[in-house]
């Protein structure tokens, strides 16, 4: 068909990286939708993501490819990868293997979800966190 | 009591905000966990959130505080704000109005979502969108 097709209809892959090459990526648990992490990926990262079925991100501490799980065992297998509406940050719902101690690790603390603080105003006004459990 | 605490378990609410002063807000159905959209939050945003308990942004394209359904209709009651492990992103889960049509849209594309596009690689090892639906 051809022609012009705004950012948000388009099925045209325009990825919108930011000025250090890197896109926002935030991560789901394919069955129960929970957000477990948000990463970052650059163009190699996102093309050996979508080679390997494995999520890959671009380590921004370490200034290198980040194989999740390499070392710690905690892979994540991709089932579905999606797009925003402007193209400049993607979804990416995974699998990942239950430990021995029969949870799922995708943060480096050892809990299943990097999201477990609750932000909460005190008395004064100001922004205090409270652990979950 | 009192001393350093590492950042991934303190209660101390230190949020890294980036060059720009903004700080990366996903945002979810508090009830099926389904992410909305992405957004990003200077100091004043995320305080008039935590105040109002509705949902303000930044508008990176405007350049102004964003109400967000404030012209639209398409408000977001925030039920919890989570911070993650090193403290430079947000978690929001939010209840929408479900508009006349029977639908919620958290995207300016009247979708519920703005992730509605899927990766794909094609024959050629070029990635592609497919859109849902």
């Amino acid at each position: 068909m051809g022609g012009c097709k705004d950012i948000d209809e388009t099925t045209d892959f325009k990825p919108k990286f930011d000025q250090n090459g890197l896109i926002t990526c935030v991560v789901s648990d394919y069955k129960t939708h929970q957000v477990l992490m948000v990463a970052y990926m650059n163009e190699q990262a996102l093309r050996l993501s979508l080679q390997t079925g494995e999520a890959h991100y671009w380590s921004r501490s370490r200034q290198e490819i980040w194989h999740k799980g390499a070392t710690s065992g905690n892979t994540q297998i991709i089932k579905s990868i999606q797009i925003d509406c402007d193209q400049d940050c993607l979804l990416m719902a995974v699998e990942m293997p239950v430990r021995d101690n029969g949870h799922i690790a995708a943060c480096h603390t050892g809990r299943k979800s990097c999201f477990y603080r609750d932000l909460a105003l005190d008395k004064n006004g100001d922004i205090t966190l409270k652990l979950q459990h």
